[in-house]
């Protein structure tokens, strides 16, 4: 355990999104809370779960039993209807409406809807000076600025470590270990559903092939295009140029290329030369303005990022007072996810 | 700049030791001060300087004039005789009746004296209140849990950001970034020297030969055993065993082989097999203890630590509720140093 200091504050927790992400949560939180000693800090009250396919709980009072919720989604795939904690709220209802110290925000990025409704959500608990905690990166790579202000104004915290490369450490990492170092470029192997297919086709799978193998495992979506377009690299580009940069850019203006394009030809013809092809995220300053790219790009066979198969992730900050450093993310599961939340969860109980 | 918060907070020094990385520090801290926007928070006035053979200076009053400090070391290889601060005064008599904010230790480790005198200048400080920044590895490796309590019993922080890697993310990156983590095991490669070593063996060259070039360009010692038998990086380990997973062993508690051992044939044989040999150092917890080694270890030849070469260096933790983490430093220089030093002065000046 890190934190030498006793540290202990009940938070009351308005949690949106009920998927795996959230199911991971509540599972460390309930049956394996005795396997992690690290966590005796976190009390925890979920005054509401609001889901979308699952439906939605409130229980202001008591709070909701975690272990049931849990239980019911996984026998039946929803919560209980019986259940009479049952609600009909919104997320932004029971944002503006509950009572609760941290909105934990777990819905999926819409590029197209550009963060909302989560932007929303996150702005309405800020606005009542609740904390927030995001998970989805579409407030950070689309509203950065404005909740910060938000958040600074109300004199509560807005977290969102879980946005690039899960728990692994990324914005708390920079914040205390990197203060007093402007940084002047990021970057990074960041999608790891691209990640996988790449490395397949160096084994020489078609796109197609190795797409539908994602999938099967469950590392690509039904509909993969928000990965193989690069979307998903681009939102997480932004959410670092916009957080360590000081930048102010969306997914939109990031110089974008996805892997739809690739040719298992092109793949195994670097292969031959002792190449690897990557989905590279890049940001960097240029004439005062700061720049973002993600592109297809040729990497030596004996660098560090060769070494990235599979679901792996690595950025790399130039900042300049340092050389490069580089923060690796070696084969994460859902457990690295939900140590994203639980790590900003133990920031706002214990500090940094 | 990560900071975000203003912060200004005046804090009076007591440097002991003014070799490279001290002079390297003076030297950000003066001439290349402006280059550097992002240590604009740090107000420093140093009342002494402790030197070894160069010589030692004190002014409580007006505080010392680093640049004509540095620039005397840089003529005359000796602070002048004739500065009017000239002081016989030891580093113990110095940390005992000066007045400071903050006492910074870079004298060089010995473990034949077990981290002393180091570790008795840092207990004074800590002592009286005033906080300690070590980047002499022996206080943290011999005495962390003393001088962690007599840190806390005398409201002061005792920091050492710079005893593993520098500048580089590790131990207020465990602290800010691992909170709620147990961590399960440490493994790395610590010592740029020996992996230089190895990295020209490789190449051909004979051990002899390789250290012999190791000394031209500046990266070994004259005396390089510290190195070659291993006991820098067992001093290393000792202190991220003992600061990240609370452990109390010093670098005779680890089980040590150097390189002195090995041949040119021995690395190339690895070679053609595909691997590589590293000096590798690891923690990791067994029987309700933490152990540690430093051992030559196979690398295959497409895992990361393969492509740390030459200066390079890297620390991989595994923790309960995280897959691995890994930070990598490529090509540090005396910035790296320094720039530990001056975070952990930002850290001070900032919080965390």
């Amino acid at each position: 355990m890190i934190s030498m200091e006793p540290c202990r504050r009940k938070l009351k927790v308005l949690l949106i999104g009920f998927g795996n992400v959230g199911r991971q949560l509540a599972k460390i939180l309930t049956r394996e809370r005795d396997h992690f000693p690290g966590l005796s800090p976190l009390e925890l009250k979920f005054v509401a779960i609001i889901g979308r396919s699952k439906g939605s709980l409130v229980n202001q009072d008591k709070g909701i039993d975690l272990h049931k919720a849990l239980e019911e989604v996984e026998n039946h795939g929803t919560f209980d209807p019986a259940n009479p904690d049952r609600t009909d709220m919104t997320g932004l209802e029971a944002a503006a409406s509950l009572d609760y110290d941290v909105l934990i925000e777990l819905s999926t990025l819409s590029i197209e809807n550009r963060g909302e409704p989560a932007i929303s959500h996150i702005r309405t608990a800020l606005a009542r000076g609740s904390h927030a905690i995001s998970a989805n990166k579409g407030p950070v790579a689309f509203a950065l600025k404005d909740l910060q202000d938000l958040a600074h104004m109300n004199n509560c915290s807005f977290l969102y470590e879980t946005t690039v490369m899960d728990g692994a450490p990324v914005f708390k990492m920079a914040r205390c270990s990197l203060k007093g170092c402007t940084i002047k470029g990021i970057d990074g192997i960041l999608n790891s559903t691209t990640n996988y297919i790449l490395t397949r086709m160096e084994e020489g799978q078609s796109l197609e092939g190795a797409v539908k193998e994602a999938q099967d495992i469950g590392v690509a979506e039904a509909d993969p295009s928000h990965d193989l377009e690069g979307w998903d690299p681009a939102a997480k580009i932004s959410v670092l140029a916009n957080s360590l940069m000081g930048a102010s850019i969306t997914p939109y203006e990031v110089d974008r290329t996805g892997i739809t394009h690739l040719k298992v030809e092109d793949v195994r013809q670097a292969s031959i030369s002792g190449k690897k092809l990557k989905l590279l995220c890049r940001a960097w300053r240029e004439a005062g303005m700061v720049k973002a790219s993600v592109k297809v790009e040729e990497i030596p066979a004996l660098h560090h990022y060769a070494s990235v198969t599979g679901g792996g992730a690595v950025i790399r900050i130039e900042t300049d007072l340092m050389g490069p450093i580089l923060i690796t993310q070696e084969d994460p599961t859902l457990y690295d996810t939900a140590y994203g939340v639980l790590s900003d969860l133990m920031t706002l109980t214990c500090g940094y």
